[in-house]
């Protein structure tokens, strides 16, 4: 077992499992950049591993729709060909995403609950699992040496929103026949309890639904169809009509009542034109924006850049989501704009408006009780629930050498006695930048760096090439520096500066470009540095003529 | 009363209150910029008008020592040579802070409880209230037509753990001989209930340093000194000695030491050197880096890049704060990193180990019984804070039309009969980059922003003065746009395309310099865009020789 992303973060999931001449990989998600990546679109798995044994490869098995899992598929697909297996909503999912890329032909094969599927040595069977997005599946994996469970994203909901209460008997069946090894999501290993049932979401909208008096406004995850479900049943109702918006809400909408995950009416919807004609105690608007991401939605109609829906004095807005980590700063900036037009908001530290997809300690403890593996190795998850999953297991009474925290790139090989965490293989991140695959590494992001802090300060020379000397005065061009204008002084002693370095270099002899653009280089970083103490990036530029 | 900071965000808390010819201001605090200034070191506020009056003022009176609150005194004094008055931990902390700047000559009042200043018209009482840091007061302002009270930022701590409680009494003293306005600590005005006592902390650290067989690392607010005499007074009941580590966190306990504010024996400190004749559990390490900041003592205990401690396996880590907005990532990524190390990390989250410095709402509820305005004014919030304090302020009976949610800059005038929120001063962020205040502004960070999403792209074009006609192949020089050496085609192409304007503008009799930059800008921008989707910073520089 080898994992290539997902651990030691949250995102761009995906785990290679491999015997002898058999791979399998499980999941090709994709993770949002982290900050310090300025200018990066996002980031999937460096997959020179899969590339290097592409003829070993039986296929990719997803485990749900969610861009972590299948994000990175247009990319890996440009230069592996497999075939791709998964539950019919997230292979949905993934069409419309390839839509996009109309060079790549994908194999495609949907599976469902219960089905098994040969791939070189391996069969892997697909178990429904509760989770945030719909038709989330577990995979079983008969290897040669024994079973492998991966619980893929999973909770345990007793009382889901819609569909099925997951196969926990399934599971213990399993457990009973025996299971080598069980890799299981570890993102909420650092909450005791359990996670709170998808359909207490339902009930607080009923509450609020009920009191309301002008416009309810539902900002949530499009990929989270039970949460959609909930809003479209608490609005019937209360004989509300629902108008989307956001382009991910719409797409996800329309994709899932194809397929018939969304039980609804074609007069539940309205247009925003339509919207006129109803009063505001008739209205719900479901939209993108949870996050507090600019283009969204929610932010548009707070920020009255949407060009068909504001939001106004006696609206509700319920965010029913929690922040992603690093995404607090936006979403308080989203309450505080929804709170100066007049809104009421209420998100997740107000009222059970959201809750989780994963399994907290409880079910991680259920799930380790079923399985009764031998090895376990925590998947999906920063080191802190990883760490805190594995300590669990422990307490659990399976043998701490049994237990591996898993590290990308790092290969776990395991026989039916033992297992030992190896060596690693070629692994790691490859960030997209516009089109760019790979082609933006730490030189550019160091550059983005200092140019982001403290601008640039170019200086041009141009000079004789005959006797070295200057042609004219130096040109100086800064951007992101100082305001132009209002330090005319500096600038000016700059390219005095500029002219003494030139004529000093000339003098000794020293005048070849590198001598000359490495004097400028340093001179000129001091004296700004000295004069502003900021860094620019010097760019001394020496033309001949 | 005319705030010009501290309102709709967290930071740079400032507030004039006027009358006539008297203007008295309250605090002249900082705030770190937000993620989209790039490269800012820190925000204070525009004091245009504070400089327009000048000759009105007659000092600036300090709540309590916070860097949101006493952070812009040296930039404040370089225009505004005024009194300035305080606790004796306050201006101990200004005075350090002004050591940096020998320049300015500071009229620095030391003021205690029940002081009371007379300041043009106005005379301004000092009363003690609780905070997370020490010496922290309310004011209680007569002016000419009733008496302002201004919390400053408190929490009712009515165990708390060093000092008095704070006088409560004073409150409803004023209360009963009638405030004309109160403006109020709205930071925590969405949280129900009361906040825990500093001393319940204590009491944690207790549990925790009873069970722990190796070190004790604690991280916290240096300023926080309660929370520091706690650590002390635990550490000295297990025997464990103290090690100091992080730069305010040195400054803040010789401060605190030499001004009497931390009991403490001189053999409870040991030097980095000493630790080695120490056993794992007779040692404490007191650091700073409770926000995951990238030179604290923590983060360069837990990376490895401290010179003299290292975290290591059997560590106990007691994170004792809570991240501010914003840097939840930076805090997450440090927990990390101490998993990986082998300690054990107990935060907020998990246990009681930090308390906040804010009154929620009961406490706020109690303040505003005893105080009675007859107008109330929330501050020291973001918007949501100030409108569910407002709403709280209703709720207790308050008529609507005599509450006022400020704004920056806007003026509040009220008589003793009535308010009015009226049009507004000049005001705004003035942003301190290296040695220059406020000469970064909109264009500087457009340009920075621009730059560290997609680089740039300079092409120096040298042409006869006489002919127009190109001396020499464009030089093209790009940075933190793609890596050079594997764009070559891209650079190549680019170069012929700039050949082709130049002539194209040549043979139009078009070579005048600024069509032929606006040409050259916005062929290559559209070539490199559908190239790569990426848009750097353009920069056609024409030399003519």
């Amino acid at each position: 077992m080898i994992p290539l992303g997902g651990i030691g973060e949250i995102g761009k999931n995906m785990t290679v499992i491999e015997f002898e001449n058999d791979i399998i990989v499980i999941d090709a998600g994709m993770m949002f950049p982290r900050e310090e990546m300025l200018g990066v679109d996002y980031v999937i798995a460096d997959t020179a591993y899969l590339q290097k044994n592409a003829h070993k490869i039986r296929g990719i098995f997803f485990t749900h729709g969610h861009e972590d899992h299948i994000g990175g598929v247009p990319y890996v697909l440009q230069t592996l060909n497999v075939p791709l297996y998964g539950s019919t909503l997230t292979m949905a999912l993934i069409e419309a995403k390839l839509a996009e890329h109309p060079e790549i032909e994908a194999d495609i094969h949907v599976v469902k609950n219960g089905d098994k599927i040969k791939a070189g040595v391996f069969t892997v069977e697909y178990i429904h699992v509760s989770h945030s997005i719909d038709d989330a599946m577990a995979l079983a994996i008969t290897t040669p040496i024994g079973l492998l469970v991966h619980t893929g994203d999973f909770k345990i909901d007793l009382t889901p929103a819609c569909g099925e209460v997951m196969e926990l008997s399934r599971f213990a069946e399993l457990g009973k026949k025996g299971v080598l090894a069980l890799m299981s999501d570890s993102t909420n290993a650092e909450r005791p309890g359990f996670t709170m049932s998808e359909s207490q979401v339902g009930e607080t909208f009923v509450n609020y639904f009920r009191q309301a008096k002008g416009r309810i406004v539902v900002a949530s995850f499009a990929s989270n169809v039970h949460r959609i479900q909930q809003v479209i049943d608490v609005a019937r109702i209360f004989n509300r009509k629902i108008c989307l918006s956001g382009r991910s809400m719409i797409k996800i909408v329309n994709v899932t009542r194809e397929l018939g995950y969304l039980n609804v009416d074609d007069d539940m919807f309205v247009s925003f034109d339509e919207l006129k004609k109803l009063r505001d105690n008739q209205i719900v608007i479901l939209t993108t924006g949870s996050q507090g991401e600019t283009m969204s939605g929610l932010v548009r109609m707070a920020t009255g850049q949407h060009a068909k829906l504001n939001v106004k004095e006696g609206d509700l807005v319920i965010i029913s989501a929690s922040p992603i980590p690093g995404n607090e700063r936006y979403v308080s900036d989203v309450i505080n704009m929804l709170y100066r037009k007049g809104a009421s908001v209420i998100n997740d530290a107000v009222d059970m408006v959201h809750v989780s997809g994963h399994a907290c300690e409880e079910e991680l403890k259920l799930m380790l009780s079923l399985v009764k593996p031998k090895f376990f190795i925590p998947v999906h998850g920063e080191y802190r629930h990883l760490y805190k999953h594995a300590a669990l297991a422990e307490k659990m009474g399976l043998k701490k050498k049994n237990i591996f925290i898993p590290e990308i790139g790092s290969v776990i090989e395991l026989n039916r006695k033992v297992g030992v965490q190896k060596d690693t293989v070629q692994s790691g991140s490859v960030l997209i930048d516009g089109l760019g695959v790979g082609d933006v590494g730490n030189v550019v992001l160091r550059d983005r760096k200092q140019l982001s802090s403290d601008g640039l300060f170019i200086i041009v020379v141009t000079t004789s090439s005959e006797t070295g000397e200057l042609l004219s005065a130096p040109d100086i061009v800064s951007r992101g520096f100082v305001y132009m204008k209002e330090s005319e002084d500096l600038l000016e002693h700059a390219r005095d500066l500029v002219i003494d370095i030139v004529d000093h270099c000339n003098a000794n002899g020293l005048s070849d470009w590198s001598t000359l653009k490495s004097s400028i280089k340093k001179e000129i970083s001091n004296y700004l540095y000295d004069m502003t103490q900021r860094s620019p990036m010097i760019l001394p530029i020496i033309i001949e003529v």
